[in-house]
Parts: structure tokens; sequence; C-alpha cells
């Protein structure tokens, strides 16, 4: 099959951000308020399916809004149209058009676009990750310097405690936490060396696809909760580090957190 | 005495950021890592004060870098020359020059620039609150649909417990959290809307100084931790909200915790 370059992904992706209207958009309550979607979100989606299935008519889709659920092929778009609506309706920087390729078992291209501040990160599996052009790398920040990106669970308050038991200890220990709002956002920050840690608890994998490629190609580790291989075609928490140490030891943190909360 | 005009100081803010070149400067420790200066720290202060005492010699400064805390005027200029500094040594735009100037026992101007995002926030008192010529309020979202911006104490992780479990409690009555890492950006993120909510335990005045007049001059409500008047001449905590109900509200729960907690 032909794939298409990451250029003509890069290309549809900003396209696609012309349709994020900042000042346009209507909202509406998925499950409640905490779970909103914009009238961009499904704009910028019907956009990228439409755009991506020419290029590639036999790929299958892996979409956060209208149930778009369809793993069945060799290649699998994992999108999340706007990563951070919730920063996105309010006018903050940090949310992201996702845009991941996968190929069987494993991402071969992942694009994350943060068009409020222009910023376009990219990699392709096995030649490195850029932004805007440029090659990044994750930081070599040792644990108690790093930075810890985190979240509460949104849509999960149940789970807040636990969750945040995990960032006090790892808090401890570390430099600092924050809280930018978007995972895709906060993944890419970590392989360009502003943080180096991240967690969080519970995810769908548009979210993460997309931007996993970019950490492992950056030099950073991914994984599940459970340290396992990051999940593509089902919904799982992740953990993220600058290298294979840090990771080991966010991962400690969060397996005796949860195994005294179970 | 003749005061500035909010133009005269909004073009020093502006000349002073020419300052932060965030590929050239030098970071030091001043105690551990978690609290580190910049060359551009100092910089910026060192423009700042020169420039704003011509403007007006007979004025105290109460300054974040080189100990300058002589509040014996009746004005005196409030300045973080960079507030959110491990944010700028990390190429993280919520980073801001923080000048306020205060007449006796009030905030008479304030103003906080975001160099990274071109966001110039100011406030004169009685006469609003302005991001960048455009008049800015604080939203009329009720307390469950808030967005909290808050923060572990980096500098005193003793507290790190209670004030995780003021977050906790908050955002299960709230609707999500964010920690951008700088305390004025996020009150100037209150006080056009983007969000509702602040909390933070341990701050030093230069902190808020500046945006405390821009929350209030939006039509926000911000207090120290115990309700009292913002502090001005002394370190404390801030309570920062949308509207007097809802700063009631997240006010209730950390006196609650703080008083389980002592």
């Amino acid at each position: 099959m032909n794939t298409p370059s990451l250029q003509q992904i890069i290309d549809i992706v900003k396209e696609a951000a012309g349709l994020m209207q900042t000042d346009a958009f209507e909202i509406s309550e998925k499950e409640g308020f905490a779970n909103i979607v914009t009238s961009s979100d499904v704009a910028v989606q019907d956009f990228l399916c439409g755009r991506l299935k020419e290029l590639m008519p036999d790929s299958g889709f892996l979409c956060e809004e209208e149930d778009m659920w369809d793993t069945s092929h060799e290649y699998t778009w994992i999108i999340d149209p706007i990563d951070g609506t919730a920063n996105y309706s309010r006018g903050i920087a940090q949310c992201a058009i996702c845009v991941g390729l996968k190929h069987n078992e494993d991402m071969a291209m992942g694009v994350v676009y943060i068009p409020m501040t222009g910023e376009m990160f990219y990699a392709e599996q096995g030649k490195g990750a850029f932004l805007n052009g440029r090659q990044i790398h994750v930081s070599d920040r040792p644990f108690e310097n790093s930075l810890l990106c985190t979240a509460l669970p949104v849509y999960h308050k149940e789970y807040a405690q636990m969750c945040s038991d995990i960032i006090v200890e790892a808090f401890g220990r570390c430099n600092d936490i924050r809280r930018f709002g978007a995972c895709a956002p906060e993944l890419c920050y970590l392989a360009m060396g502003r943080c180096e840690l991240y967690f969080e608890y519970l995810l769908s994998p548009w979210d993460y696809a997309a931007a996993s490629l970019i950490v492992t190609e950056a030099g950073g580790t991914i994984t599940a909760t459970d340290g396992s291989p990051v999940k593509l075609t089902q919904k799982g928490g992740v953990i993220a580090a600058n290298n294979a140490a840090n990771h080991k030891q966010m991962a400690d943190i969060v397996a005796e957190k949860t195994r005294s909360t179970n």
C-alpha cells in the first residue's frame, strides 16, 4: 500500500486548523459539563477524515468524536480533532490537533499541531522528532529537577484521591508539577525538554497515540500505567519520562499507590 | 506628587521585556534547584527600578530579586521582574513581568505583561481592567462549571498534603483544575474569564499585587487565604474568584482544610 508522506499529513492538519475559529463555535455537552464538544471539534474531524480517507482509501479510523472506532485495517488513523477542548473553548493556548497513523501494532507517524502558538510537532518511526523543522530531544534533567505534567481525572472524579496521592508523592521527589489541561501538548513539551515527567490515569488512544511517537522519537520513554506498551486500540493511562530511569521511578510511585488503593 | 500615567508604565514594561532573550540567559539557584533566578530576572529588575525611580523619584520599591523591601513611602512599586522564572527558563509561555504601584494601603495601578504571547494586562483603580486595549471582565460561570488554577507549594513542600486536600475537595465540586506555573498570568486569566477560581497558599506580594488590581477591576474578588484583604507588604497566600459567592465557597474549603490540619 502506498503510504502518504509526513509532509502530506502536516499540510492537511494545517488546513484543518483553519476551521478552529476561536470566536465562532458552539459548545455542546457530551456527558455533563465536564465533557464538552464544540462545533469546531466536529468540523475538524469531518475535514480530517475526509481528506485522509482520500489519501489512503483502505485505512481505518479511530476518532474522538462520533464513535469512529474501526481498527480492522493494516493502517489506522488515530485522531483527536481538538485535544484540550475545554482549553480551546476558553481561549487557552494549550490545545492541539492530533493525527497518528498506526501500522499494525505500532505508530508509523504522528502529528500534533498547537494552532494558537503555531507549534507543529511531528515524527516518523525511526526518523526523529521535530518541532517546526528543528529536531527535538528530551532533556537530561534528573528526577529531582524534573517537572511533572499531570492531571486529576475529570471524567472519573472517583479516582481523584488516588491520583492526588500519586501526584503528592512525586511532587515530594521532583521539582514541581504542571497541569496545562491537554495531554498531547504536554507530551510534546516532554519531547522537547520543557518538562520531564507525565502521568495521567484515564485517557483514550486519540489523546496520546500521535504524541507517543513524538516522545519516543525524541528519546523519551512512554508506556501504559502498568509499564506495558501504550494501548493504541483501547482506553488507558500513560506514564512518560525523559529517560528509562525516571520513567521507572514514576512508574514505581504509580504502582505503589494504585496497589494500596485496590 | 505627580503620579505617572498607566501608559508610561506600560511602555517601560514593554521595553524591559526586550531584556528577556530566551536563548541567552544564565540560571543560578537561590535556595536549591526549586528556586532559581536567571540573569534575565536581574536585568529586567535593574532596568525597571532605574526607569521607575526616574519617573517618580520619591517612591519605594518592593522587588523579588536582591532584597529591595522599602515600603516607607506614600507610593511603592511592587515588582516581579519575571513571575514564573521556572517556566521562563524552560521556554513555557506563562511567565510575566509584573509592576504594581501601591498608594498608601491600596493598589493604584497594575501591569502584567506576558512577552511570549504578547498579552499586556493593565488596570488603574476605578477605571476597569484591559488586555491589549480591550476591556476585560470575569466570567459568570457558576462554581460547578469553574476552572481552578492552583499549585502545590514548591518552596515549602511540607504543606503539599494540606494543599492537595484543598485541591481535591474543590476539584470534586468544580469543573477541573489547571496549573500553568505562574501566579500573575493565572490571575489575569481569571480576570478575562479563562478560569474562575485561584488558590495558592504561599506567595509573596510581588507575585499578586499588580494582578490583584486587574482582578478587582475586572469584577472579581481576591483576598488573603483567611478572607482578609490581600497582603501587600508581607508574604501570604491568595484566594480569588469571579464573584463573591464562588470566592466564599472556595474560602470555606480552604478554612475547613487548614483548620483540620492545624
